[in-house]
């Protein structure tokens, strides 16, 4: 009864990367054909895998969330269990990560010890007949799947599947168990949840991602049938209703009518990335224009400059249209992550250079905000206005909040962490992939690149990636070896590179070609390569002032400053008058911006003293302005709460308004 | 081992008004000295009375909450028992909102008996110690007091006593039982919770208000006490830390060290209601100043134009400073409620008129916002900006949420109708009060006055108050009789009111006053008042452009009409361009705004069509402005969402931003 389904691109499931559909546009490049080798990311990839890996392993044991397995294992639960209910998939998430970074690293005895035994306790866990999961269905437990809303039973496994289908594609064939436990897992829910079972779905969407990335590893159909199943099924109110109301977990509208993301930000994305999955492998143009229709407005209406996603702390959800809150964003990193992830799947699927624009946003404003510097601290939200410093987070305390005004080491619910290591240690399967004509690049970040160009006169593609990108925009291509027919390199030019130009230097010296005016988009270089051959891109990085569209109230009158992708941000620490005076300060738009090196700007910036009022609204309130302007420094917003507790701005009100 | 207080006013603790200090700069007058005739308030008193109440008394029923107390009697629960943890104080407050409204009316056999049988239901469920709560305490339950964080036990008691209160103060020594009730369970309260008891306070405050009052009612010092030693140990982390944090029920400072209300913004107001409560009884000059600033800063910083609290719809909590979101506003009518509770205790100990203001404001832009004009259904949270039209709340069925875009009839938290059921009962309570030099009206409405001036030449004073407002600003006081001794009239003169002019017509044509400027504040007229001397108060209404202060980001770059107290919206059912074209309208401050009769306005609009773009934010976002401007209509911001769903806003963009 099982069918499989089959691979029709050069690569097969198994290309070792976080996202292998069997058909698209583009083709992934797998770990093992591209590797990040030196700055901003490799910087972050070295502190991921020799701090945060150990840091998260650490506080996985310290509270107990590992040994919930051991518990189970010993028929012990529920008495002893420690933490929220989705505690497990933290556990998976951190088993992702591992399997990516021994990817990433080509193998490391250690943590391949680390991760054989993480997954020897999960194993002992599972039931005879596949299930897994250690809040539910012992005595004294709820009985399994009695709390679809809440109990993130299906979701755990989601992650599960995520865990053992990227340690199928690092290492193929491991005698760890780990697939095995996941297919019995996936077994079991497609014989309860099948089309005769349970007609309903999980509280918290992810088991369709996992479901369909099982499915292309395996080639077994029925995961990638089940998860159509609950994407079809969500959407016509198959959850009880709740105080935040269904669209809290998208259980509102059916996924082909909905015009945008909506309800809780992780859920609406993760939701949205399956069913892309689902799409792509259906050749289900209907729901692929659906989605397609809801990252548009997403993207156009509820989105932060960062990047970011999600206006309330409440629901941990999208707002409406335009209400986009600096002060209260809630932009959580794993919102964040959740975007690149349906965002690659439309990225592979159309080649559209939009969904690599919004991956890099996230990258460098979110996903590299969230981390401190050491790697051992979070931010689970990410605030765009900070008005108070705030209290530090002991470095040794569980916080229970997922916002303060500094990074935190661990949380009671703390997806974060896990879910910026397995990013992290998965990146270099972002920067680059292939088609039948050659090859494009998408991110910039120093690295090497070794694959197979698919198609009739296709070949080994090898090239060196270089770049001190996003310090300067000069993006360097330095071809090693090249199919002797002609292929097409893509190089994305960022949407505000308004003056790049693309020039190849050959390694003979002859048909070289000037630097040439490219426009935002892929700049396309189709020709037949040799080794030593160069192609550069180089755009200015002219630091730009920012207006948001007059319907984002929260606001207006206020501008912010970019770099390349970066979103910059005003510090008090950078601030003569402090902490306080972030609330006085205004920023002439037309004055200029300059560079202060190391990634630093100045602005001018002037105060306009406060006037404390006993109520604060009048029929007129102006404030005097001081005359004279003064030159502030600004720093990239993903480095901001790096030097204590301090107060913080992204927009900065305008000396118009 | 029971002390008693003693009452040095004129009033003794059973006038018939919700607070009664035994000291302090104004003696309140109760609903058998004042009673609103005519006007605005009393449509709404009337509306209360004959619609609220029975509507509230309905659901209270039909959801389960009043035979929650009938179960407890019969010995069956936890079997049956609905509603949410504090259900018992929705019994509680329609109880306390029937005390008053029976004291209002003089007196109703129908009502009377309607109010004894649910004292009866409740007197049934009492244990022989004096617990009562039907949510602990039995097998199956909690224990008694083993949740102090979220169980609301001595929360449910407080409101008891304050149902209690106001029956002993509307039908002193009433048969009933309902006093008995209240002291048996405070006497148990004493030994449980007393200095040598239980070292920690309730996680929602409320309780100490209740037990000063209730102290004020029987004499009994010793519940000023415990209400002291709960104030006294919150903010010592007392209770356990949460994801909101200590602040979030204001065990984060000593109340004597906090510089502003924060967390839970009905959890802040009834405690500083009690905390003042206490600081009067007790002379504490520490405390009074500490809650003065601390009323000062929130007024200051942290309160909506509607005179809303509350920032955050997470922890319903405010916000820190200027942190006020429109389109997030949560404004918990009760919050509102709460803060006229504190204020008008402020009121009566320091004779502030600034307390009074706040107290207009809120009554107005709050407390008349939230039941529709049937009676029938609430807002819960009152947003000031409601971006989509939103869905109607059914008529009969309970809103899961605390906000939406329609009143609804019942929430499953369902605080708000009964308490703003028991405020409108008792507001000619907050019209007027006395001190020994004569009577102060703090509140304009139809209404008579019948009361006794106290000190050494004192004596009845008579009068009936006449006025239409809030459509004009005339408000005349015409005396029926008064003392043969000058007394003082003063009459409040709102703090925008800057024209404003008191005049006296003598009854004997002699000594009159012609119109004399009088700035705001207290307007006070000394005189030996003859019967049929008309003192005249007038004040223009003209409306008035509002601008916040350039710390409250949210709003930068917008302003809000205000008429007299009357806050006011745009709404979309007054735009010719309907809903969507609420996002386009700007305004020019500078432009007129006309009378439109009936309380409605005009103000010239221009349209500032949208540009829709894939990213919301660019470096120019100039959309082409319309050339003309337009008429459009808008009315009171309490009388929005009356004409089927909309969007609204009251801050207007402005077309200088």
């Amino acid at each position: 009864m099982s069918t499989t389904i089959s691979n029709t691109s050069t690569h097969t499931g198994l290309s070792m990367a976080p996202v292998v559909p069997t058909t698209g546009a583009l083709t992934p490049l797998g770990l093992d054909e591209v590797r990040i080798t030196d700055g901003f990311w490799a910087d972050r990839q070295r502190v991921n895998g020799s701090a945060t890996l150990p840091h998260v392993e650490h506080w996985l044991e310290r509270e107990g969330w590992l040994r919930n397995f051991d518990l189970a294992a010993a028929g012990t639960l529920p008495e002893g269990r420690r933490g929220r209910e989705f505690a497990d998939s933290e556990v998976y998430k951190y088993l992702e990560a591992v399997a990516w970074e021994l990817g990433r690293l080509g193998g490391d005895d250690a943590l391949e010890s680390r991760f054989r035994s993480v997954v020897d306790r999960v194993a002992a866990a599972q039931e005879a007949d596949g299930y897994l999961n250690t809040r539910f269905g012992r005595p004294g437990q709820g009985e399994r799947w009695s709390d679809l809303e809440w109990g993130h039973e299906l979701y755990c496994l989601g992650h599960l599947f995520q865990a053992a289908v990227a340690r199928e594609r690092t290492s193929p064939g491991a005698d760890d168990g780990l697939l095995g436990i996941a297919t019995r897992a996936a077994d079991l829910i497609c014989e309860v949840f099948g089309a005769d079972g349970i007609q309903s779905v999980c509280g918290h969407a992810e088991v369709e991602v996992g479901l369909a990335e099982l499915a292309r590893v395996t080639g077994e159909s029925r995961y990638l049938d089940l998860a159509s199943l609950f994407v079809e099924r969500r959407g016509n109110g198959v959850l009880a209703d709740i105080e935040y109301g269904r669209a809290y977990f998208q259980d509102d509208l059916p996924i082909r009518e909905a015009e945008a993301l909506r309800g809780h930000a992780v859920r609406a994305n993760y939701l949205a990335a399956g069913a892309t999955d689902i799409a792509v492998e259906h050749g289900d143009t209907g729901l692929l224009e659906a989605l397609r229709g809801q990252w548009d407005r997403t993207i156009a209406r509820r989105t932060y400059l960062t990047g970011g996603q999600g206006s309330h702390h409440q629901d941990e959800a999208f707002g409406e249209d335009f209400e986009l809150p600096s002060d209260r964003a809630y932009s959580e990193t794993c919102a964040g992550i959740a975007s690149i992830m349906f965002s690659w799947r439309l990225l592979l699927e159309d080649r559209d250079v939009r969904y690599a624009d919004h991956i890099e946003r996230v990258l460098y404003n979110v996903v590299a905000t969230s981390p401190s510097a050491a790697g051992t601290a979070f931010f689970y939200a990410n605030t765009l206005h900070q008005r108070t410093p705030g209290e530090s987070s002991p470095a040794d305390e569980v916080s229970p909040r997922a916002s303060s005004s500094e990074r935190a080491p661990w949380f009671d619910v703390s997806c974060c962490p896990p879910n910026v290591a397995r990013t992290l240690a998965s990146l270099a399967a972002f920067v680059a992939t292939s088609d039948d004509h050659g090859v494009q690049i998408h991110q910039f970040a120093s690295a090497t690149i070794d694959t197979i160009i698919g198609g009739a006169h296709g070949g080994r593609f090898r090239a060196e990636l270089e770049t001190d990108y996003p310090r300067s925009g000069v993006v360097s291509l330095r071809i090693l070896e090249a199919p002797r027919e002609a292929v097409t390199v893509s190089i994305r030019v960022p949407s505000w590179a308004d003056d790049a130009s693309l020039s190849v230097a050959p390694a003979d010296g002859e048909d070289a070609r000037d630097a040439q005016e490219v426009a935002p988009g892929y700049a396309d270089l189709a020709r037949v390569f040799a080794a030593g051959d160069v192609v550069e891109l180089s755009f200015g990085m002219r630091p730009r002032v920012t207006h948001p569209d007059p319907r984002v109230d929260a606001i207006r009158g206020a501008v912010a400053i970019e770099r390349g992708p970066e979103v910059y941000c005003v510090e008090s620490v950078d601030l003569p008058g402090g902490d306080e005076s972030l609330a006085e300060i205004e920023i002439d738009p037309d004055a200029g911006v300059e560079e202060a090196g190391d990634g630093r700007l100045t602005v001018a910036l002037r105060a306009r003293p406060v006037v404390d009022a006993a109520w604060p609204y009048a029929e007129r309130f102006d404030a005097p302005r001081d005359a004279e302007p003064f030159t502030a420094t600004i720093a990239p917003y993903h480095s901001w709460a790096e030097r204590g507790p301090s107060t913080m701005r992204v927009w900065i009100p305008t000396t118009r308004s």
